[in-house]
C-alpha cells in the first residue's frame, strides 16, 4: 500500500479569510485521500524572500513525495508563469517568482514545468486567486499520482531571487535579521557553514548596542539575558532566555547582526 | 470505494483557545475517517452576516458530500434551534440564526431538519458550547453516513437574515464594504451580476475621497495605486497594488462604495 | 479495521513560523496514516500552567488512543527530560516540566516513561527544537502502534507544578482568572465541584468593582450586561453578553474573582 499523499501549504493568505480553506477544498476535490498540512500562512504579505526561507526550513522534515504548494504572489493575475517542480524527492507548486529559490539552492530540481496544461486547472481561473484555481488543483493532481511532465512543458529559465547573504569582515561576518519568530528570536542569514572558518570560541555577536556570547541552547543563558546560538534550521539567532530579543533590542527584520570571532 | 468524508469548519472561535480542537476531537470520535478542514475561525465574534458570506464564498470548492459546520452563535444556550440541511449536494450543520442565509440564497436546500434527536448529540449538552456537544457530533454522524432525516424533524421556517444589498442610483450602484481581508482589500456587496446592466467601460468606483478605475487584476494597477476589480468570489473589491487599501483609505467594514458607470 | 490514529498538538509556537508544520511533517514521516489535529498553538509563550489547563480541558473529547503532544517548554535544550505517558486510554508526549499536571490530576497515569530510547527520535536532536526532533517522532511511533514501554524506562518522579487553587472564605471562595478566551470571557480556577458546598442561589460574583449574578448561559444576561456562569469545561467564568468582559472590566490573567454565597 502506498503511503497516504501529503499536501503541505505555505502562503501569505493569513487565516482570517476563507482563502486557505477553499484551496484545501479544491485539493480534496481532486485527491480526497490527501493529508493536508499547513506550514504557515502568515508569511508577511507578498514577501517572497521570507516565504522562500520558511519553505526551505521545513520541507526536508516531510515524507518523501510530499507536494508543497507555496503561494506568495505579488504578481497574481499578471503574465508571470505558474510552475511545478521535483527536487530531492519532493514536489513543489508555486508562482514562478523565486519563492522556490532557497529550496532549489539546497536541492537542485530534476524537472521544472510551466503549468500550461489547462486540464489540471479549474475550468475558470480567477485572475486574483490562482492559488485556488491553478496551484491547488495542480497539487491535487500530483498528490493523486499524475506525472509532473503532464502538467506542462519543461523549462529551465525559472525565476530566482537574490537572497541577502552575509559578508565577511576582517574578524568575522556581518549579516542581517531575516525573520523574527513568535518568541521574539531574531533569526539571521548567518549559517553555521558560513561561520565554519571562524574561531567561534569566545566570539561575540553584536546587535544594536548589545554584545552577546554564542551558546548551545537558550537555557545556557541566565534568565533575562541575551544570547546567540545556531537554531534548529542552522541559522544564527539572537534570543532572550525567558523573553523576546526583538522587544528588548528594538530590532526587527533587516537589523544588522555581526559576528566578531577571535583571530 | 467511497471518497473519504470531509468535515469543514467555520466559526468565530479564533484559534487561541482549545474550542476548535475540541470540536474536531468530537467529530473524529464519531467518524475517525473524516478529513477535517478549517475554512476560517476568525469570523468577528458573533457576526452572523460575515460568517454567512464567508461560508457561501467557500463551500462550492469542496468535494460533493462535504459536511460544513458553521458556528457563529450569539444565541448559544438560548432556545434557538440547531439545524442541519442538505443543499447542492452538501450538508450543513449550524445554529438556526441565519448563518446559512447566503448559501441557501445561492442553492435552495432540499431538506432542513431541527437537531432534536438527542442520540446524535453528546450525552450532556453544555449551554455555552453547543458547537462541541451538538453540532460537532451531528456533523460526525453525517460524515459517517447517517441520513439527514434521522437527526430530527423537517422544518420549513428556518431563520433568514437580511444581508445588506447595494441599491441602484441614477448612474450606478451604491454598496458597502462587507469584509476587509488579510491584504487590506475592501470586499463589497456589489456583485458582477448586479452590475451587469451597467456600462462598466470607463466606470469609476468611489470610496472615501478616492475615485478609482475598474481593472481585471491587481497587477494592472501601477504599484502603490488603488484599483477596483471583481474578486475571486464575484464581489467588487477595492485594492491597493502592493499594499492595504483599508489602511490607505481609512475605510473598514460598512464603508460606502459607489460605482458610477457611463450612461 | 483499526480506527485511524489521531495525533493532537498543543504548543506555544504560534502559527506564524514553520515550527508546527514541521512537527507535523515529522509525525507523518513516521505514521503517514495519522489524523493531525491542532488543539491550540497560542498558549502564551512558556506558560506551562496555561498549557496544562487547556490540554486538560480538551483531551477527553478525543477518540480513545489519541496521542497528545504538548510542547510548552521554557527548558528546551536543558537537562530536563522528555516523557511519554498513558492515562485514561490516551497517550501524552511532553517535556517533563509539569505541562501534564492537570491531566494527571484528573486521570492518574498508568505508565510514564523517560524518552531515552534514541531510535524513536530523529538522528540529530536540535537543542532548540526538541518538538521536532524528539517529541514529534515519539508521537508518530505511538500513533503507529509502538508500545509505550519501548520508548524508555518507566519513571515515577515526573515533575508536577502547583496550579493555583481558589481558597474558601467565610461566605464563599476567592479564585483568580486563569485564562481570557477569544470572546473576552474571564475563565477562573473556581470549579463547580469546589463550589458544591455553597448555596449559589442568589450568590454574587465579585470582580473588579462589579457584582454579577450566576446564570445558566450567556443568553440569560441582558445584552450588554455582565454575568457569571460555569462554562463548558466546568470553570466559573465571567462573561459579557454581546461583548468582552475582559475589556469592560479591565481584568486579565491573575485578576481576583470572588464568589459570595448566601449563608
Amino acid at each position: 500500500m502506498m503511503a497516504r499523499p501529503v499536501v503541505a501549504l505555505l502562503t501569505d493568505f493569513g487565516l482570517q479569510d476563507h482563502y486557505v480553506g477553499t484551496m484545501k477544498g479544491v485539493v480534496l476535490s481532486v485527491c480526497s485521500d490527501a493529508a493536508l498540512v499547513d506550514i504557515t500562512h502568515h508569511i508577511p504579505p507578498q514577501d517572497v524572500a521570507w516565504g522562500a526561507l520558511e519553505l526551505a526550513a521545513a520541507y526536508e522534515y516531510f515524507p518523501g513525495g510530499t507536494v508543497f504548494v507555496a503561494v506568495v504572489d505579488p504578481g497574481v493575475g499578471s503574465s508571470r508563469r505558474g510552475i511545478a517542480a521535483e527536487a530531492g524527492g519532493y514536489y513543489f507548486v508555486a508562482p514562478d517568482n523565486g519563492v522556490l529559490t532557497q529550496v532549489f539552492a539546497q536541492t537542485p530540481p530534476t524537472l521544472v514545468v510551466d503549468l500550461q496544461e489547462r486540464k489540471f486547472a479549474r475550468h475558470t481561473i480567477s485572475r486574483t486567486f490562482e492559488g485556488r484555481d491553478r496551484f491547488a488543483p495542480a497539487a491535487g493532481w500530483l498528490a493523486r499520482g499524475a506525472a509532473l511532465a503532464v502538467l506542462g512543458p519543461a523549462i529551465s529559465d525559472w525565476v530566482t531571487i537574490q537572497l541577502r547573504q552575509p559578508r565577511h569582515t576582517g574578524d568575522g561576518l556581518v549579516g542581517e535579521v531575516m525573520r523574527v519568530d513568535r518568541f521574539g528570536n531574531l533569526i539571521t542569514n548567518i549559517t553555521r557553514e558560513r561561520s565554519s572558518r571562524l574561531n567561534l570560541i569566545a566570539a561575540r555577536v553584536e546587535v544594536a548596542d548589545a554584545s552577546v556570547p554564542i551558546v548551545g541552547t537558550y537555557a545556557e543563558a541566565p534568565a533575562g539575558e541575551l544570547c546567540a546560538l545556531f537554531g534548529s534550521s542552522g541559522y544564527l539567532e539572537v534570543a532572550l532566555n525567558g523573553g523576546s530579543a526583538a522587544e528588548r533590542l528594538g530590532v526587527g527584520r533587516g537589523g544588522v547582526v555581526a559576528v566578531r570571532a577571535l583571530p
